[in-house]
């Protein structure tokens, strides 16, 4: 027997129906006689519904009420869930955020989770029912309702399963687990078994699309299993051979829990980044912050960042990828900056960025060099390469974004089998 | 300076630009100095969609979980306006039913106010803000949310008024007042300028287009004079001259405020009532309980009753009326009752039933007599009669219905004046 938390995102909950579909899996996990709690967000849709009626009421409007006007879509979900799982004959009731509580801090509409106390979860759950718990909300030392922000749901959920001690946290979505790159790029794209923490925030540009990094980190902090899966599978399909879980999906856990590490786990893609380059900078101290202050103050979120050590001491180039859209607004911040000064800047749009990702590279030296060398095979020019831990990345042209992707996920042998 | 309770129903916040409307008329009080608070219900519809997910989910569902569900609707309508009163200059925040609290006792789905803790509304009005309170909902002891049932907005408006001790509620609406009748039945039809609490709920079929039964009741027990009037209005009109409340609209109120009482206030209209006689009943103790027991089992509201005295006190005749669309049902119910017996059974569709009602009747004896007479001369049959103490009710062909209301309204000189 386990205990496991289950989280239903908007996707999977979008109308009666798919709330009954999404019950069925949670009735799978009960008759096999686990502890069952739900966490819900709102449907598809009502979230966005509800933060546009707060746009059109006023412009600037205060965070407390964007939250109780939002946050009433889980408590309509929450509703409903428990309704229909009463109906399947499973105990079950629901809980807004202020009724668990979940408390959080008053930093209304990306409010944080300071504790959630577990004693009327555990309750319910050591009797056999099914608790439905509202994502995305708690309640503040003020009893406000306060929202965690977009995304705040999977957050929800991975803080219920540290509270109550759950084995694993199991989110489902509309995609059944987390995949080595994006298979409309690359059809040989296969799910992985297991992921590690590290590598799951790394790949965040295809694990954003599965799984808020937040949610990713609070799991990291407070050793919560994750398991990415699907609603739309069969409910009933019984348990998969071979797989502890029952069903495909991906378990994102400590790395100590993966025992054949692959090199590289996956290849992201993200496109549309623009270099800027500034040359011949004066390399003296405070000189990053004069590039990156003024673009920071007009919110352009700075990505990869290149600065070579200089020749003298004196003199170096700095080169930086933004989104293409903030291009032109990057050029014209830095042309104003004041104390910066620079012999010439340049730069272009329609680059893609292309990382490979994997806790293998901890302990295989040459990964960087074996993937310019891929590249190098096929034709493609690297413009500028970043590295961390346990991630390689390199800017080329964004017209051989797809070539890229399919030469290195094939290159690091992560193609499913054919047939 | 006067303290006002002022209640929004849901055409009137159907939509943000409605919400808008409505914040204008709070906008226009606060400016004159009142101290306010609002209660608003769900947008118009919504309470309907959310109560069809319910059914949705399942057909027998836990009221609990429905009332979750469904006061999610009220807590959207309160933050937007309150969001729109602050982009107003209006100091403004939403309380939810928990929030305030509204203690009510835990029949979920149509629970009763138990008692409301005036201490939070009281310290936002005294310091110039305005609460925007959730209508139809409150908190059970356990901490859950109930709901009041179908326009409970109207009695959460009138509770909380009592409990601020409010000078007056006002019901904002989509009519703007009380009318002596129906005006799409008699054109001549007026706006009562004030109407006793005892008469608004005999004209129950007049009045609960516009306020519910329910909350002029605790109006009526707890001293709260209402006004009904409509959100349409031009909220920026100013006062109009002579009238206490500063526009157009129908005070509800102790008769004792009502200097100059009418004989008749107005002029009701129910269509579609059919009549069910019963012939030669045994006249003993029980008899109805066996006629009337049966009825309320199938769950058949009867209205209009009338049981003659019999002549040897032996045998009598029972007639009384049901909607049209339960006569076949009732006669089946009536035929299949044991401990019943009589010899014959009658009955037809196509009533209507006309009723003046006024306080007036009280010390004016003989309006029973002459509303006969005003009948008779149109050439209408009168076919049952029943009385109350300021009510007059008669049964007659419901082709006959227009012209009898529209007699009945000039003969009592209700007729608003020409031109």
């Amino acid at each position: 027997m386990a205990r496991i938390v289950m989280k239903f995102g908007g996707t999977s909950v979008a109308n009666v129906e798919r709330i009954r579909q999404a019950a069925r899996h949670v009735k799978r996990e009960v008759e096999a006689g686990h502890e069952v709690a739900v966490v819900v967000s709102a449907m598809s849709g009502k979230t966005n519904e509800l933060v546009g009626w707060c746009a059109q009421a006023a412009p600037m409007h205060d965070a407390r009420e964007y939250d109780a006007v939002v946050a009433s879509g889980e408590q309509v979900t929450a509703g409903l869930m428990a309704i229909v799982l009463s109906e399947m004959g499973i105990q079950s009731r629901s809980y807004a955020g202020w009724q668990v509580p979940i408390h959080t801090d008053d930093a209304h509409g990306s409010a944080r989770i300071t504790g959630i106390d577990p004693a009327n979860l555990n309750e319910r759950m050591s009797s056999g029912w099914v608790p439905v718990v509202t994502g995305f909300q708690g309640v503040s030392d003020k009893k406000r309702i306060t929202t965690l922000g977009r995304g705040g749901s999977d957050t929800s959920a991975v803080a219920v399963a540290a509270a109550v001690k759950a084995d694993r946290c199991d989110i489902y979505t509309d995609v059944d687990g987390v995949y080595t790159t994006d298979p409309r790029i690359a059809p040989k794209a296969r799910r992985l078994e297991r992921v590690s923490f590290e590598e799951m925030l790394e790949m965040a540009s295809l694990g954003a699309k599965v799984l808020q990094t937040r949610s990713v980190e609070l799991a990291m902090a407070q050793g919560v299993r994750l398991v990415v899966r699907s609603t739309f599978d069969d409910p009933d399909a019984g348990n998969a051979p071979g797989s502890e879980w029952g069903m495909t999906g991906t378990l994102v856990c400590d790395e100590d829990e993966i025992m054949e590490k692959q090199i590289v786990s996956g290849v992201t893609l993200a496109r549309a980044e623009a270099k800027i380059t500034l040359r011949k900078v004066n390399d003296k101290p405070g000189v990053a912050a004069a590039v990156f202050g003024p673009l920071a103050d007009a919110r352009i979120v700075v990505d990869m960042i290149v600065q070579n050590i200089s020749d003298d001491g004196q003199i170096t180039d700095i080169t930086f990828t933004v989104p293409d859209s903030e291009f032109d607004k990057a050029m014209k911040v830095l042309r104003n900056a004041p104390d910066l000064e620079y012999e010439s800047i340049s730069g272009s749009k329609g680059g893609a960025k292309i990382s490979v990702v994997g806790v293998g590279m901890r302990s295989h030296a040459g990964v960087a060099a074996s993937m310019f060398r891929a590249l190098s095979d096929k034709g493609i020019n690297i413009q500028l390469i970043t590295t961390s831990e346990i991630k390689t990345s390199v800017l080329i042209d964004e017209e051989y974004a797809e070539l890229a992707v399919r030469a290195l996920h094939t290159y690091y042998g992560l193609d499913k089998a054919e047939g």
